[in-house]
């Protein structure tokens, strides 16, 4: 494996090199990583609920009722009481016909694409789209077409030129590494006149976004037929872990036939899918969650403005500073982890080259004093010239 | 969504309609499904651990530590101490350097193969290997050749004749839906000497074969300089969730560095990983499992032989028995059900056309009467002259 080794090398050399840091706390603001207390800005557990009390309680009554392993796939035997009332909530919350489970957000994206869409198809993707919409693209084998970030009129042009075929426009709802929201009213209406599927990954919409945390779909009063495939995470605002995705009958069952991704795969465990119940509830029930978030959100646009940063059109918890070369980014990361915070350097290929970023996020377990904390950190940063 | 409506149809006239059955019993023998019990045999839980009491413990008291979701992926704050640990105790249970975990088999062998591979390079793979492979294969780009299944000959030739870039040779080790073990010893010796990359996906044969159910190449006694990549899954035999791939160092940096499907994606919950730690001793420590499924496997075919039942050449917990077409595989399904059994009739695109069956699988959960039981109501399928 010489070629390997060679390749680990010029990484190291081009400050891509990445490596992992050793958590032994729950998800929290303190935490305990590599062995030092660190206040962390950098979870996805955007409300607060992977550690909380009911939905710990609910998987550890989930495990005395199934088990552990649901010993095979849904269309097996792996399919139980759990996930099925998990879906009928999910479609309930989304308010569209059904939802069907993914064990994990990258699969779902695989799922759908590859099984809606054939060699005579096209996908139509924005730039800054998650690496998990990008592979389900290639994967399909679909004629593969990206259009710039957020631009409805470039997108606009490419379906009016596509000749043959199925077309299928996919977008994240919430950019994962920017934070801003896609301008899906706009993209609704391009794809229901043009006759295109239009597909959301909502992965960092879900529970923040919108009145009950139903996500950008939500946010903007979109319908099924507005947004017919939805496909959101478990793992970030919910607190636990999978994916799913929503829409009409037929597109459910069509996965349930087609979605290799779903097919050949081992069901999630019941108790995830009854802890994720017990939080789909609170995400619901407790709205001071989203408003503290938002709150604090506030508090750090205001405060990073004020020193200056080089802040991003963000209006939720993902709040980048971009830095430039992955050397800035890093150096960055480094001098706040020395001040006892930890955000994570965001590097290429998860952004494009020369916007290598600091990827600061909130969670509604964050205080105000911890948002202090982290401006009073970056402060030195940029006093001392550095951002 | 027109089209997706007369395509359902289309399926449900050639007999290749999915249906779900929903249970609401930890895994195990007997199963309330659909709200009636059966006694189940199609199960992968092969060990019987994914609902031992020990395991179900480790997951209560993990999530009294870690909470429910990990948070992020393992690049960012995700990878926690649980996770490492079990990592380390994988390595060690395979006897490879390191191990790396993924959320999912499927996911594993995507990333690997896709990390691993480009455009210059060539896949090998068996016709009979698991979509997750081929889907593998497709999302890398690299020029991707079958040979016929399990035929060292044929890949021999096929090897010779590459003449640019890397190979990979990619095969499950216990075939999924035949049950079959591949050539092993023979395909590492061609792959050495080739100095081809050789995989094997051992979803089916990791806690079952081998002194300590370190699965195929355990059997077959393979070391890492044989087989440098080895994928495992851990909701089969070791009765939880998730995914490892164990092998040199070069390579596990290599798919922390470059693995999409590792790199985006949000970490397993850390308290599954403590289950999976326990369950991970009791495979090693519990031999009577594989001797009692062993025995229960003799006890089956010797049965099943005197029936005169069109069994197949394996000698794992995976008992196929050949129908031929979908229809008459789902009909003996319904038989078996009205007597109070399951096991799922398998269907293209599963396997290939004309080749649907009904797949047994063994636990080490049943008893020698449950097996009996089993070769009762095939006997009467027999009897009536169906099989």
């Amino acid at each position: 494996m010489k070629s390997l080794a060679s390749e680990l090398a010029r990484r190291r050399e081009d400050h891509l090199y990445r490596v992992r840091r050793v958590s032994d706390t729950a998800q929290g603001p303190e935490q305990r990583i590599n062995g030092k207390s660190l206040l962390s800005f950098c979870s996805n557990d955007y409300l607060g609920l992977a550690n909380h009390p009911e939905v710990v309680a609910a998987l550890q009554r989930g495990a005395e009722q199934y088990g552990v392993g649901s010993g095979s796939a849904h269309l097996v035997n792996g399919h139980s009481t759990a996930h099925h009332a998990l879906e009928e909530e999910l479609a309930e919350f989304c308010g569209r016909d059904r939802a069907l489970l993914f064990s994990t957000g990258y699969m779902a994206n695989q799922g759908v694409i590859a099984a809606l869409l054939g060699r005579s198809d096209t996908v139509y993707q924005d730039r800054l789209n998650h690496a998990s919409l990008i592979d389900g693209g290639l994967l399909s084998r679909a004629r593969f077409k990206r259009y710039a970030h957020a631009d409805v009129v470039a997108l606009k042009g490419q379906l009016d030129a596509q000749d043959r075929g199925e077309a299928l426009v996919a977008t994240d709802g919430v950019f994962s590494m920017d934070g801003d929201i896609a301008p899906l009213p706009e993209m609704a209406a391009i794809c229901r006149d043009r006759g295109a599927w239009l597909m959301v990954d909502d992965a960092h919409g879900i529970g923040v976004l919108g009145e009950r945390g139903e996500g950008s779909l939500g946010h903007f009063n979109l319908g099924q037929e507005d947004v017919p495939i939805l496909m959101g995470t478990l793992g970030k605002g919910i607190g636990t872990f999978g994916a799913f995705v929503a829409g009409p009958d037929e597109l459910i069952e069509t996965l349930i036939q087609q979605a290799r991704a779903y097919i050949f795969t081992t069901a999630t465990p019941p108790a995830v899918a009854e802890a994720t119940r017990a939080s789909l509830r609170l995400v619901q029930q407790e709205r001071w969650r989203r408003e503290h978030l938002n709150s604090l959100i506030r508090q750090f646009r205001q405060g990073a403005a004020q020193l200056g940063l080089p802040l991003m059109a963000s209006q939720t918890p993902i709040q980048p500073i971009l830095a430039g070369s992955s050397e800035q980014a890093l150096a960055w990361s480094q001098m706040l982890e020395a001040q006892g915070i930890l955000v994570t350097a965001i590097r290429p290929p998860t952004v494009p080259e020369g916007s290598a970023r600091l990827r600061i996020t909130f969670s509604a377990s964050h205080t105000e004093q911890q948002v202090n904390r982290l401006l009073g950190a970056l402060e030195q940063l940029a006093t001392a010239g550095a951002a």
